[in-house]
């Protein structure tokens, strides 16, 4: 028996809270007079009562929550999330079909960024945020599950490697989970104002600065300029966006331990090192060829393709240069960043550097142990040993990635859309970056896709969100079978 | 140390072998007074000189034959044979650069089966047969790796389910390896004549009969038509090649169980079952949208997606239709069936089935661990018991596979090619396939890339069909410290 009382009182809290953060969108609708002030309080008030009365029909139930109640209240909360977020879209001028408000609030609680806005800047300035806003609650959301909930449930084989987790392998930050979300929470929230004020005086207006930040940190992408952060020319706010999504794609532990000076800690991190030194190496080693097909100045070329490593890798989706039209080559090397992720515990979505340092370890070794067949050949990860189930978890894992990005592609294609663009679609929702190749390139967008495939890929972008596991468990007999 | 005199003594051996396998197309040559039979019989000279030295120098030796020459003679025995291989191109009147002499020799040995000649039919006929050869030599050298050698070495974790390998999960065919070899190569000739025998009945020459039934049974597709096996229209001769590709992409000792009345045994193999079950599923599936794309009736039809399937996942490569013309997501499909490989143990490239099945059940399975962690829930494959040291193996070549296909069309496309040439290119060589998408689609050939290009997928079809990691090793420093 599933505990769904257990599931329904966690629910209404949760909504109730979602209605909240419709709030601040509904101020900058009433102080900009948009015209989507009424729809954004209606929308709150809608979500508050739906909340408040499941909240408290299940008040007095006593059901516990155990680890089968955690996987539905991770994929319901999603669920519930994504249907309530879209009540702004649809009480609002814009004209919204039903899969357009499914995809763009899906877009936006996965973090990943795609839009199927065609004129970001004609549309109401709350509803606006409204959208920056699910990016950013997103981003808080996985931050608690990884740290809180996927230790305990065992998702994809990363649990060792993040906060909280229990075995040996996890730095422990702090005793109690409760104290640790608390101290990531101020983390996230203290990063957020900090890229908010730089990007302020980085020229940019309150409002601007304030739904960056908050997209920033999510690594989302969303942005409330048609042209992304290409709109805004200064060098000052690229790379204080270079920073903070690097900072938003570290793993939130390390960070806190750079925050109090722990830096042997910071550096004993495998994936930390590896993350920071693909970024710069794949940074130096495609700025050349973006200066030599660009035709442009140096440091904007190298600007650029920082910029665009870092966006891409760390799954935002930010974009300042159009990296598909250097050569067609290098347009395979950045579709290829679209397979990385970056740390987990981290903000960024996609396969993220853990399983991949887990993976080429793995394989260095297996050619040890062809060559030494009875020999102990152990893979150590931040210098201790990585047990043979997590290895094949990880491995299991990055396996039905690719299936599924596969699987999917086909399913995108079949709709009728050429290869590159069924492809690029998948890769960038399965990894909730946002831009990616052909038709949906970097300076595209998601509207002419018809509304299945509009709500296919947001499905796509659920499940790498959640990665993988959490929602494929529940389409498996054991699940319902287990007691 | 490496005993490399022992190796020095096998490859003349090979050598002299090879170059016997010359003279029959020298006799087609003169037979039909093509103007080749000289090229031919240089080319065979020479390389039985060069074998009978190599031989004679070392055949004094009494060096050991050890697991790590074993890797080196898979490894030296193919670029040998594609340095001799080479001869006859490079004598001959075709105008071959040395980058076509290796494209052509290397995708014949390796049963891939793309070519650089842009008029086939035009080609001298002691040649084109030499290159039909080159495939059935490829072929039978993989039956003997499979069976006897690679089971010893431990490559790609299928050890254990190819036929004449130690371990609980094989069926011994006969105790002795050398037994066994022999009546895999009754096996392989005898259905090669028989093959041989129907294309003749159907109405091909004997020329024609004898070349296709050669690259047939290797799962090769080199063919002496421009048009591949379109050219005849006889559904005799296209239903013929179906229930041969089918066969050749069989592991062989279950083919011997077939003919030795064993039916059980050949049902029991959860290979074979899948094999043949995916192959019905995928013509059966395909064959409506088939049917109304094309326009044509309902036969044709399905004798084309029919033959297309089994073309493509046996890795034999003949046409006798064009699966890019019918719609985009088609396409799509039929480029994913270049990732399947048919059976361990048969002359098919490709990953295989039985990766795929152990990748399937594992993948599965985890989910029952996810949500039973304290339980032990093994992977059973043919019935028994998977150890997680082969599950990983399996699973490291399976990302392997990916990764070496991933930068491979990196480096094609960085090269000036287009993203669907570059992906095509190399999963067809990587598999070992033949035809793919883009500008290497079914009817089109290879003749246009670059020099580098060419070299350069040359060995990934090398790298393909000697299962990566005999290659793959040799680069590792593990192998060169071994004592
Ligand atoms: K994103
Ligand atoms: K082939």
């Amino acid at each position: 028996m599933i505990h769904f009382k257990a599931i329904g009182k966690v629910m209404g809290a949760l909504l109730m809270l979602f209605a909240l953060m419709m709030l601040p969108g509904a101020g900058f609708a009433y102080y900009f007079d948009t015209g989507d002030f009424d729809a954004l309080l209606q929308s709150s008030l809608i979500t508050f009562s739906f909340g408040s009365i499941m909240f408290f029909s299940f008040s007095r139930q006593d059901q516990n929550i155990r680890k089968r109640e955690g996987y539905l209240i991770v994929s319901v909360s999603w669920l519930l999330m994504s249907i309530f977020g879209m009540i702004p879209y649809l009480l609002s001028d814009l004209s919204f079909g039903i899969s357009d408000a499914i995809f763009e609030t899906i877009s936006g609680l996965t973090t990943t960024g795609a839009t199927i806005i065609n004129d970001i800047e004609a549309a109401p300035k709350g509803i606006l945020f409204w959208r920056s806003m699910t990016q950013w609650i997103g981003g808080l959301g996985i931050i608690v599950l990884t740290v809180a909930i996927f230790p305990l449930l065992g998702i994809g084989g990363i649990e060792l490697f993040v906060a909280e987790s229990p075995g040996p392998t996890s730095d422990k930050l702090h005793p109690r989970i409760q104290e640790t979300a608390k101290r990531l929470w101020y983390v996230y929230m203290g990063l957020t104002i900090l890229a908010g004020v730089l990007y302020y005086i980085g020229g940019m207006t309150f409002y601007d600065a304030v739904n960056h930040a908050l997209t920033t940190l999510a690594t989302g992408g969303f942005s409330t300029k048609n042209a992304s952060l290409a709109h805004f020319t200064s060098p000052f706010i690229h790379y204080t966006a270079i920073i903070f999504m690097i900072l938003a794609g570290t793993n939130f532990t390390v960070i806190y331990f750079g925050l109090t000076g722990k830096f042997a800690k910071v550096w004993k991190s495998d994936e930390f090192r590896t993350y920071i030194s693909v970024l710069l190496i794949l940074a130096l080693g495609l700025s050349a060829p973006v200066i030599y097909y660009s035709g442009q100045g140096v440091e904007k070329a190298f600007r650029d393709t920082l910029f665009q490593v870092v966006s891409l890798v760390t799954t935002t989706g930010y974009v300042t240069a159009d990296y598909t039209s250097y050569h067609s080559g290098l347009t395979m090397v950045f579709f290829m960043l679209l397979f990385f992720g970056a740390s987990a515990g981290s903000t960024s979505g996609g396969i993220k550097f853990i399983r991949h340092l887990a993976f080429f370890k793995n394989s260095w070794l297996e050619f040890k142990r062809i060559v030494h067949p009875r020999a102990v050949v152990p893979l150590k990860i931040n210098g201790d040993r990585v047990t043979g189930k997590i290895i094949t978890h990880i491995m299991n894992f990055l396996l039905i990635y690719l299936m599924i990005f596969t699987i999917s592609s086909i399913i995108v294609s079949l709709m009728g859309y050429d290869l590159l663009t069924s492809f690029g679609a998948v890769a960038t929702s399965l990894g909730n970056v946002g831009p990616a190749i052909g038709r949906v390139g970097p300076m595209d967008n998601f509207a002419f896709f018809d509304p299945f495939t509009k709500i296919f890929l947001s499905f796509i972008m659920l499940l790498g969100r959640l990665e993988l596991f959490t929602i494929l468990v529940l389409f498996t007999p054991y699940f319902w079978r287990a007691n």
